[in-house]
């Protein structure tokens, strides 16, 4: 299926990283064709691209790209500059894991290859991953189509959508296709302080798409799932644990809640990768803590907490879409990507 | 008991109504003397002064100097202009319930005075009803005392406190009674979008009372509360319905239930006369929607829900604080103010 449009992937010309630089969302839709190794790492770092799986095929194709500039199109050169390449491209933000993962993939594929061959063969994994991505995103839309009968009311919260991936998203993934079958769909937006990715990217990424969207404060969300407005949540996963904990967007756990107080249905979707079964449950997971300037103007002195994620336990749960189907927990045993 | 800081009341010689601009905080504590009506009502208007408490003492105490400095102290003058400058004040604001009640009490005496005696009795009145709105917090605060014992953690949510009263506040008055008594306290404030009274206000004026204060963003209240982090959530409230259902700041009800969740107690902080006996529940309550605007930057096109309020369902609270004491519901045969 057709990406809805241009998240991360290839130049025309195949001779750049080409990515829709949402720093500059919602006012204006800037492409930026990236070439070097710092333009691709400077992307990275000021989140010029965002999402685990958007991230993970811009260091793909970023690395291939570099590497081919500055060896001009030479293995021998190429090979010279690889691992030096890999490791700053890694340490661009060091807590993608996406990012490690792509650049672990092109270094396997480099150590079988010969160098007359090198650049091929890491062109054809980076596009690869690519694919692999946009094929991700269309098996967890087949699998959720379900969920999205016409006439459908979604509630999400967070951006979990195409902005975030090589396809057409995770937890917006089903919501895009039934679009596309016809199907009427609504989409709520949770606003998500402190960065707002609601407001400014799923608002703006669903719109684009012609999916009417409604956008309210965090606050709001207990009250929409009271009024009767919302006829199904699905949010993404940043991981869900052996238990089926799932850790996501800070406000993810009280909008379960309020669901569950409602009667309903809550959904977790993403990528079967995103299972991690050596977490046993979600008491495991360290939760970063971010700045306090992400809350804005304060009083001087005031103190803020600020964690970037929180975990919703799996009773409130009522199903993990993925792009192998619906999945049940316990996933200790099961094997991640 | 003192206010902690003046917010509406007298300026010192008496002749002006003397405001805290809450328009220039946290940034600037910028007070301001406000003689004729039409400084009065562009401060009610523009929200330079807010809180359903402070609009009340703001209208008496407005409307008195207003008519002082018009009829240069002549009895006769002031009743020509009277009612004019009643109807005017009142229309600034037309949902202020407390704007139009203070101005009725006005005309009330002003029914009864002589006209040599009636802006003595204005007068008299208006600070009648400032010297009730600051002991009706400080009952508040003694009755609500017990809920603070040495080292408690309160949750909170907008801003009930000294900045929307003309004493120290409603929800936060226990908090400032337990402070000055050499109690350790530790507030926890909800930012509260859209408008930000939480991380502009609630944390402005604890800061300045020496009161240790973290603001969080509104989705994060639930694994805070999840964390043990807090001991007691107490908000203020808008109306509260015979059945004790409680109308309060859009963010509260899904506090409420995260509260539940994790059996942290839940009290509602309010003057005796914010009960309102005549309406049954709070699915009588009509709630306000605000303007998109008030969301920020979203996407061309992009539909907003913007409730300024929630309602709180009466099993959701463990305790009704007001400045008759802890009451309970329900309250239909009761007397409200």
């Amino acid at each position: 299926m057709l990406p809805l449009l241009l998240v991360v992937g290839w130049s025309p010309d195949q001779r750049a990283l080409r990515i829709l630089d949402q720093r500059f969302l919602p006012a204006a839709e800037v492409m930026r064709d990236l070439v070097t190794l710092n333009e691709v790492i400077d992307a990275i770092r000021t989140l010029a691209v965002r999402g685990a799986p958007a991230i993970g095929v811009a260091a793909g194709i970023g690395l291939v790209v570099a590497l081919e500039h500055e060896s001009e199109g030479r293995g021998v050169r190429a090979r010279e500059i690889l691992s030096r390449y890999a490791e700053r491209l890694t340490a661009s933000r060091p807590t993608a894991v996406n990012l490690s993962w792509a650049v672990r993939r092109l270094l396997a594929v480099a150590a079988v290859a010969g160098d007359d061959t090198l650049l091929i063969a890491l062109r054809a994994e980076a596009e690869a991953i690519r694919a692999e991505d946009v094929a991700m995103c269309d098996a967890i839309a087949r699998f959720g189509l379900e969920l999205i009968p016409d006439g459908t009311r979604v509630l999400t919260h967070c951006n979990a959508g195409a902005l975030a991936t090589a396809g057409i998203g995770t937890a917006l993934a089903p919501v895009h296709l039934a679009h596309r079958e016809g199907r009427r769909v609504h989409v709520y937006a949770d606003e998500t302080r402190p960065l707002r990715q609601g407001a400014r990217l799923t608002a703006w990424e669903l719109q684009r798409a012609g999916i009417p969207v409604t956008v309210l404060p965090d606050g709001a969300a207990a009250s929409l799932l009271r009024s009767g407005a919302v006829d199904v949540v699905i949010v993404g996963a940043d991981r869900i644990t052996a238990n089926g904990d799932v850790a996501n967007k800070i406000g993810t756990y009280g909008v379960a809640l309020a669901a569950r107080a409602h009667g309903i249905p809550f959904y977790v979707a993403a990528p079967w990768s995103t299972i991690d079964p050596a977490t046993h449950t979600g008491a495991d997971i360290e939760i970063e803590h971010r700045h306090a300037d992400e809350l804005g103007d304060l009083p001087i002195g005031t103190r803020v907490w600020n964690p970037a994620f929180d975990v919703t336990p799996h009773e409130l749960v009522r199903g993990y879409l993925t792009d192998r189907g619906f999945v049940k927990p316990p996933f200790s045993g099961v094997t991640g990507a």
